[in-house]
């Protein structure tokens, strides 16, 4: 059977670049970075290889990344460690509703516990506008946190007006970005940009699965989460994931050029678009400038899950909202104030490097038998 | 030029095992596993049988595996996780001086926060004493956190006098054992011997770097520290660390008898005890009833870096104390109260089941010219 991988927002192929790299992680340079011997320097060395290629993605030095276990552990981490680092200068905190679960749990913790969080509501569209962070962002905010690219519907954020915001406020913010989703197909520079910390994770951009990074801007400090060995210059420690974060390097060292990739993407996700307008019931709930790797529709009166079963039986694979929520109703659709049927028959179709307009016109021939065959039923 | 690993305690090798588990969980089974399509199922199984993998080397049930990135991770988590949810029923807390980093930093953090921590101090061979625990544990002891077997000296921790100590004392106590260095090496039957926590770790036994477990067992409850996507309900969410996940699973389902292997072992280091009592200024610092996976000894005059450096340019690696010290002086040696020059001189030999005499035979043969050039000079 075929098989049309468009949940790439989801999760990716590991790359054949950063494979080899995994496997010599395993078998060869397989010493622990903090042995000090031959084996363990070579590990060492592999480990600020791959410090410096992702440090190259971002345009950052490499003493400004450090490695963690994923995107999760990225945003809790710059989340409760800015907070805990600033909570005697303020406790308000600036964030959206259609952040990911790694950053609205933290703030509901960081509520509980004394802080006063803003949650800006995007339009229908999924824009958060520049005003809303002006107005939000006062002289006690400790904290603006603010996804990059909307994982759900492809949304792009004001990070810049969120800088602009806090500098005019004079607040004391840190301000952090999650770019799960904006990492390789966005250029970041966070550096320049005013942004002190950043979170990037490798299995988004054809990296293994269990590593990921926080980009923790020069002279910036916040408090780490985890206490042990030392490594990561004691704000994540625990031996290092060697062979998914020397993946992550090659991974990062064999990103496309972003805007040529962009371009590419974005004829894709014009032809999508093109052709489910003259599907009959089929509404697009992206807006018309997101970021094209993700496409977000609604299909129908056919409940998400019962397409998605189609589709998945005929090799086509896409997802409802993100695959964290796992059938959960969308909160970004419902901030987005969607109808209730536009919510339950949402789909979200996201690209990676290695699509084609053969993988969108399987997707759009299945989308089709589907919606003739399950909504007759 | 040879390669004699020795270092096992520190790291070890992927298994060919484990490996083609790696490889086929990123190029094959590389989908998400909250993904709702054929290959987010496929992903999901891959992780329910590393988890059954995981529990059956534990003699646990499946649903008692919290997986996580490490060992670092699962000590955080036992220790915080444990305070937070036992905290209004006391503030004490017992462990040893000879604990990993990675318990030992979190219980000063706990002691800053207002709980009272007693450390319990080895005598000279790096044993704590059953009436230690009977002494220390009291009614209002909320948790025992103590090391299943050191990973510096090897010496086997009482881990079933904690738990009599708890239940004598009739405190409120969870029992935590960082059970790393013992994991494959002891049988360990956590659920039998009325223990609460117990961390493993995947990077010890074979198994990929990136990936531990904490088994919670069944009815017991401690609070979360990462808040995210739901992942391991809600205990550790973030994607799952796949590659290194599965390969975890293969490693354990590749644990040799454990008692057999122990014999095997316990005649390496036997042999290695008799040949080293030959060799003048050389003191073992391990007990002789200790896991025999580790022998920890002092040689000569030479500063344990000295020594590291010229058996690492002869291809036999070893390691001064933990890895994860990285040249500082030893806590363990120094909570043994062995002189400053045996711990400045102190080496850790670790096996595994890929070791043979012929290793032995290239560290002994090392060792000595070694000791000869470097004593010289």
């Amino acid at each position: 059977m075929q098989q049309v991988y468009l949940d790439n927002s989801s999760t990716t192929r590991v790359c054949d670049e950063a494979v080899q790299v995994v496997l010599n992680a395993m078998m060869q340079t397989y010493g622990n970075p903090s042995s000090l011997h031959t084996l363990g320097f070579a590990a060492e060395r592999a480990r600020e290889t791959a410090r410096d290629q992702v440090a190259a993605a971002l345009s950052a030095r490499p003493e400004e990344i450090t490695f963690t276990s994923g995107g999760t552990e990225s945003n809790n981490l710059a989340v409760f460690g800015a907070a805990k680092a600033r909570c005697r200068r303020g406790k308000r905190i600036v964030t959206t509703a259609v952040e990911h679960p790694s950053v609205l749990l933290p703030m509901q913790q960081l509520e509980q516990a004394g802080f006063t969080v803003t949650y800006l509501q995007p339009d229908s569209t999924g824009h958060i506008s520049p005003q809303q962070l002006y107005d939000a962002v006062m002289p006690d905010t400790i904290l603006v946190s603010l996804m990059a690219v909307n994982n759900e519907v492809g949304s792009i954020l004001p990070i810049d007006d969120a800088r602009a915001a806090i500098d005019r406020a004079g607040a004391p913010a840190l301000l952090h970005v999650d770019a799960v989703q904006a990492f390789g197909k966005l250029p970041l520079r966070p550096g320049r940009r005013g942004i002190d910390l950043m979170t990037v994770s490798s299995h988004k951009i054809h990296g293994p699965k269990g590593v990921g990074a926080l980009f923790i801007r020069k002279g910036v400090h916040i408090q780490p989460r985890t206490f042990g060995g030392g490594q990561e210059k004691n704000m994540r420690p625990g031996t290092e994931p060697m062979p998914a974060l020397c993946g992550f390097g090659a991974a990062c060292a064999a990103l496309p050029d972003v805007q040529e990739e962009r371009k590419k993407i974005a004829g894709l996700n014009t032809y999508l678009r093109e052709q489910l307008a003259n599907m009959p019931g089929v509404v697009i709930n992206s807006a018309e400038d997101a970021l094209p790797y993700v496409l977000n529709l609604s299909a129908g009166r056919v409940k998400a899950q019962t397409m998605l079963n189609y589709l998945s039986e005929r090799g086509v694979y896409v997802s409802s909202g993100s695959a964290c929520s796992k059938g959960a109703k969308s909160h970004v659709l419902t901030a987005m104030q969607l109808s209730p049927e536009r919510i339950d028959s949402a789909l979200r179709v996201s690209f990676s490097r290695y699509n084609t307009k053969a993988d969108c016109d399987a997707f759009l021939q299945a989308l089709q038998e589907g919606l003739r065959t399950l909504q007759k039923a």
